[in-house]
């Protein structure tokens, strides 16, 4: 059999519709912007391959670390034993994070990184014997597939089948403010529209009732919901509220970090920071499966007693795997140095230009833009929404010109690793304005 | 800041109480079954680091696949994509996995492995229209530690802080067959126990209600419990009812498989297969962070529609991360030589032949042993469990001679990596026996 008969025979893909089972297309090796498929093809991936890879594929300073650490040290149970690559992670974290952030708490990926982040401002409340047990969250949110992420995410076809299973969030409209200049934190803006006022008010309401324990939101976008994005100056407004209220403010930077929002963390976009944060995707640069939560002093306060039923009982057998960790000091080496940080720069500008270009195309609804993310809502006869049949045939339009794009419903996005080139994203951005004029015909 | 100081600085360990914190080893490396320290010390890790580590730390040829496959491919997105090591590791799964488990569908961890499990079973009825949304569990279950697998396992000190959040699973008590010759297949010891035909009624009655959708369970012995085991014939009882009453039944094997109990699988000892399976942990040979849950065809077939909203909606980023099923392949390639499975044999001699030797000791409780895990409950004056004050006391005695054994309260265990010698062991198990000495003196 081949790899393609044997994929087709034995696995079960994450996301795919049965209408797409079959459709899968075997890999030979990735390099940089490119996957290289067993016939030959070279597939531009703009889609950073679903929001992870940071640097390229396959990038030898990040391979040659892990190689190392391979021969080192693999993996030691983390509960009672430490090593050089947890810490040293950790000390880089911490030097980039909000200063307000001080401990770093791993697991395995982005979805843990949450359940862990709610289990910490659940039991921060619990031990000190204090009734919070609400939760508020934003409609459209996703924060992962378990059962404690998907609680906290928005009740659609994602979860349809869980409702029974999962615990009880205060749900409220997320703010909508997607017009690009609506990103910047100006205090005219703070008064932008009815609805906002509406929902921070409900916010307000919500956290006046005194039994709300913790707030969890993804910043200034919602990523899986469409690349919905919403103004800083709105998300400040409700993290004063919380504040006030003694709200735990959980920020899932899941897929926002890392300088993917044009600042390493889109909570730099805000004066008031978070309690604790949920990172993982970029963590490695894409490499391999991590997560980390972290917190403040404040929240690991309620953490210190003898009493052994206040400890934090969460952990994963591979927690801060020495791998993992490796290829996440070597990704953040090459986050930092200065190449990295002009690359940004430059795919801001460029992916601003596209925006600002696109804003006016008549088969676009709306263009949003944050940092290296354009994200285009196209015109169709249905509504907008993961659920949109453009997904299918616009997904594949793309790939058959070998170009790894990957939209939610009708939301094309661009979201490319660091080292793409201006040529290579104007490739791109053809490939996007010939594909509507296609469609126009 | 030495690595030490770092550590307390900035990280938040696993399951760490805080009298444990600062007491935390830093380690340079790891090879064969000996953890070294930073300060030069050689901890033999009895463990497997925590039940994963099949081959001994640093495996050369593990490492070596690793190191090739980062350069080659690191990481694709799994929608869409898929790569010769997913495809090869799930061939390899299929070919010693129990006969009817067809299909792989990979995650992170066994967390998450069990967190798809679950949703797969519920969503098979929920596609089908089927009103079945109960589950049955049992006392003292461990599955991990995210919301779903958290609401599936015991109610205890783990989880008391979420108990709010959690949905209702119907407990049953673990059957009681934990010596030694309850751990044959054998038709006389089918009706062993009043306690244990009270259990069976009681899963009956419930699987008559014709609510219950599934059934999860670790398989012959609950690892986090206190290696609490039960006989393959009552659960082979159990399993029977639930397929007479279309209950799907879930093992988690995260901690059973890869060889542990003696065999390839637990479910191995059964004739009755599960419809569901979870592996984690043994996957890598205890290298990094993977999850597989694989399922029958009959299962798969309730989400073959061209529905879309029948679609699993599940996935994680790293879904099949290349690096980690290389590390997989890799692992099984090592289990299945045969001089591994002269190792398990050999190992799976001596821990009963010193179960057997300790049987009979006055400072034991009980002995139970299983494959290659030896656990001695041993007498205290407190009740058997997880917070059974001897945990602490018993670790530092052993650490404190090079020694790594992490009791679960007062059920002490030896779980070995499968290329420790019998020297290795007799060493271990001299400790044991001293320590016995020294706490009757």
């Amino acid at each position: 059999m081949t790899l393609y008969e044997k994929d087709l025979a034995y696995i079960w893909h994450p996301f795919t519709p049965f209408s797409e089972v079959g459709k899968v297309i075997p890999l030979e090796k990735a390099e940089g912007v490119y996957l290289h498929t067993t016939d030959g093809r070279k597939i531009l991936d703009a889609i950073s391959s679903w929001w992870v890879n940071l640097h390229g594929h396959s990038h030898p300073y990040i391979a040659e670390k892990i190689a190392e650490q391979a021969k080192k040290l693999e993996h030691v149970i983390f509960a009672g034993f430490t090593h050089q690559p947890a810490v040293e992670l950790a000390e880089k974290l911490i030097a980039i994070l909000p200063k307000n952030q001080s401990k770093i708490f791993y697991s395995d990926n982005g979805s843990t990184a949450c359940e862990v982040a709610i289990k910490m401002a659940f039991q921060y409340w619990y031990n000190q014997g204090i009734e919070k047990k609400r939760i508020i969250a934003f409609h459209g949110a996703y924060h992962g597939d378990t059962f404690g992420a998907m609680s906290v995410g928005d009740r659609g076809p994602f979860n349809a089948p869980f409702f029974p299973y999962l615990f009880e969030v205060d749900f409220l409209e997320l703010p909508n403010c997607n017009r690009l200049d609506c990103q910047i934190n100006s205090v005219e803006r703070q008064n932008c529209c009815v609805k906002n006022e509406a929902i921070i008010s409900q916010f307000e309401a919500l956290a006046k009732t005194g039994e709300v324990g913790a707030f969890i939101y993804e910043p200034l976008m919602q990523g899986a919901a469409g690349m919905r994005m919403y103004s800083p100056a709105i998300l400040e407004r409700l993290l004063k509220i919380a504040k006030e209220h003694q709200i735990i403010c959980i920020v899932d930077e899941v897929m926002t970090g890392f300088g993917r929002t044009g600042k390493l963390f889109a909570s730099d976009y805000c004066e008031i920071k978070p309690d604790i944060m949920c990172l993982s995707k970029g963590l490695t640069g894409g490499t391999m499966a991590l997560g980390v939560t972290s917190c403040t002093d404040e929240i690991m306060e309620a953490f210190k007693s003898n009493d052994l039923m206040k400890t934090f009982f969460h952990g994963h057998s591979f927690t801060a795997n020495p791998l993992a960790c490796t290829a996440g000091v070597a990704s953040m080496e090459l986050l930092l140095a200065e190449k990295c940080q002009e690359n940004l720069k430059r795919i801001e500008q460029k992916q601003a230009e596209f925006a600002e270009k696109m804003s006016q195309h008549p088969k676009i609804r709306e263009v949003r833009h944050l940092g290296t993310i354009t994200a285009l809502e196209i015109d169709t006869e249905q509504e907008t929404g993961y659920v949109n049949e453009a997904r299918s045939s616009l997904y594949q339009y793309f790939i058959e010109r070998d170009l790894l794009l990957r939209p939610l419903g009708n939301v094309l996005y661009v979201l490319p690793p660091y080292i793409i080139s201006n040529e290579e994203l104007d490739m791109i951005y053809e490939e996007i304005e010939k594909m509507l004029e296609d469609s126009q015909s």
